[in-house]
């Protein structure tokens, strides 16, 4: 049904064709298709060779990962180098906005890109369970591949396992990335040079991944238009970063919302920080969808945005630089650090009223990357 | 079951204290723990931030790992780099001879080490079943942090998530790690390289990690004394490469079996390969395991075994240099390439017969690794 829900979204929304226009015609041939993946597939043998050569290289390929050795080799980096890991187990594989291999790939490309490095090269390996349509690997492997297009960066290693059919209706499949950047020497986001003062910045309008996912698993096609903003981040950190201005602090509110991110901030900076509620940029969409969820936006998931703190003096030129880039052109300065002890994080609501942010305790939305 | 099995395993063997000495306590407390991995444990949130306080770090931790940031920052390498993935979907988790953490550890710690680089750092990233003992994740942790250290090298980055309960008797994991190495500019290993009079050497016995696997599934266990021969085998490469030898191809026969990797030696150099089967070691105790099991030990995955292609006149001095290391003392020379064509693989019978050895055509062993 989930693979249904996705076509809705899709022929209703303008959503990026680079990213999705796959997706529309991908998933519907896996729903049609026979070709299914078996255990033999992630055996190493003969089988694994032909899905690798008719299914993997030819989306994938390229001189480090043509070869099919055990590692690649690349040139040796200019600079300190940033390595990443992380795994996704989103439920559904698709979205309104996406499906499993946009998110794989920009969550990692993210997280090299919030450590201020820039992309030099994925790893990506899946775990299929047994009975997942060959369609339907093709699509997300369609989808890995645009989105490592649009991040500039190639897939050089990688790896396939198969494992018996799980207890959910379709059968599924997990993908980890892993990521490594090179970091420029001018580069120094350590929370502790965060101080009073310092303004914090969020790059767009927040909560549309966690929400586009939930709304998906929980049927609610009719009634929103929102799309995850699941978008490799690294073009939009280069362009902070050569724009000058000293970020101290840069990080996605991913897993555990804005709410989780500003609590680490307080955290390891020392120092509270407050929130202006009126100032997220949220859109009204969002807002009813997460009114409908019954879910605070501020616990809710982002896969394409990014929060960062810098010095008050360089806010203007910060926001700027931001909204220049296609991604950033719903940035604002909602809130800055203060001296008030313990350091903690509170919203000045819309009414005029207080409260504190708190770093949701588990999970508020299981598998949402 | 499989859990109590790897105890008989464990205490009838001397196998590495160094690896497996906290699985003996550790999957006995598992058994009876109370404490379970929830949905929560994987969302981000506070309940994530404990696991990995409580139970990752005080096993896994190090400067790059304990900030919990997006990625980890090192220094700039002194060579070319090597990039690596593999997903480990092992089942039983624990099995005579190691765990899924072992495995996870050396299995990219071996991938690097056979593209000649020096492991500089690994990623782990764990996809936990709900329901999990905690007290079984531990000691995976503790086999990942003991087989790190007996590899030299630190886990710099992770991720933790966790997914519903699956269909398997017991609440399982699958873990996925990247490793990062160093490749000296000495290193040249491209199976163009090989060449007719070449000879084909094999580090130790073969065949038993899939064997051991397989006789804990299949509840053979007081049958046998076979334990998984999974190592790191960056200590053996660094030897034979420190040797002097002009070592052409290097890959260890893992999924498909040294049959899987000989038939890529035979593709890949676009030579022949002759390979005689009194020359293969092997354990009378995994000979009789491979009989029991209706297995050929050819096509059986080994996880602590490298294959080697030097020249004629460097065989002396490679299987010199392989069997002063704990690792290599059964280093043998099985066989050579040849220039009869087409390239193909032949053995060379203890009957005095010839046969044509193929890769394996799909799964073998299902989740050997």
């Amino acid at each position: 049904m989930s693979e249904f829900l996705f076509f809705v979204y899709a022929r209703k929304s303008g959503h990026s064709p680079a990213l999705h226009s796959s997706g529309r015609s991908g998933y519907a041939a896996a729903m049609m298709s026979q070709e299914r993946i078996l255990q033999a597939h992630g055996g190493g043998g003969e089988l694994t060779r032909r899905l690798l050569a008719a299914h993997v290289l030819p989306r994938l390929g390229n001189e480090w990962l043509n070869p099919l050795t055990d590692g690649a080799i690349l040139p040796r980096p200019g600079g300190r180098i940033c390595f990443t890991t992380d795994a996704f187990v989103v439920q559904p594989l698709a979205f309104p906005g996406g499906d499993i291999g946009v998110l794989a790939v920009c969550g990692t490309v993210n997280d090299l890109a919030m450590m201020g490095a820039r992309p030099l090269a994925l790893s990506l390996a899946m775990v299929l369970e047994e009975g997942l349509p060959i369609a339907t690997l093709d699509t997300v492997l369609d989808s890995v591949a645009a989105a490592a297009r649009q991040a500039g960066v190639a897939i050089v290693a990688g790896d396939t396992k198969v494992i018996e059919r799980g207890a959910a209706a379709q059968p599924g499949m997990t993908i980890t990335t892993a990521g490594l950047g090179e970091v420029s020497d001018s580069v120094d986001l350590r929370a502790a040079r965060v101080a009073p003062g310092d303004v914090v910045i969020i790059s767009g309008r927040i909560a549309e991944h966690g929400l586009a996912v939930m709304s998906a698993r929980e049927g609610l096609t009719f009634e929103t238009e929102l799309l995850s903003d699941v978008a490799p981040l690294n073009g939009l950190t280069a362009d902070l970063l050569a724009a000058g201005v000293d970020v101290k602090f840069l990080r996605d509110p991913t897993r555990g919302g804005l709410a989780g991110l500003l609590a680490d901030l307080a955290d390891e900076a020392g120092w509270s920080v407050e929130i202006e509620e009126a100032k997220i940029p949220i859109s009204p969409a969002a807002l009813h969808t997460a009114d409908l969820l019954g879910l605070d936006p501020l616990t809710v998931a982002n896969e394409g945005k990014l929060l960062a703190v810098v010095p008050a003096s360089d806010a203007e030129t910060a926001i700027q630089a931001l909204r220049r880039h296609p991604l950033g052109r719903h940035a604002a300065l909602i809130g800055r650090c203060t001296d008030s002890a313990p350091p903690l994080v509170e919203l000045l609501t819309r009414a005029g009223g207080r409260r504190l942010v708190q770093r949701p305790y588990g999970e508020e939305l299981p598998r949402i990357c």
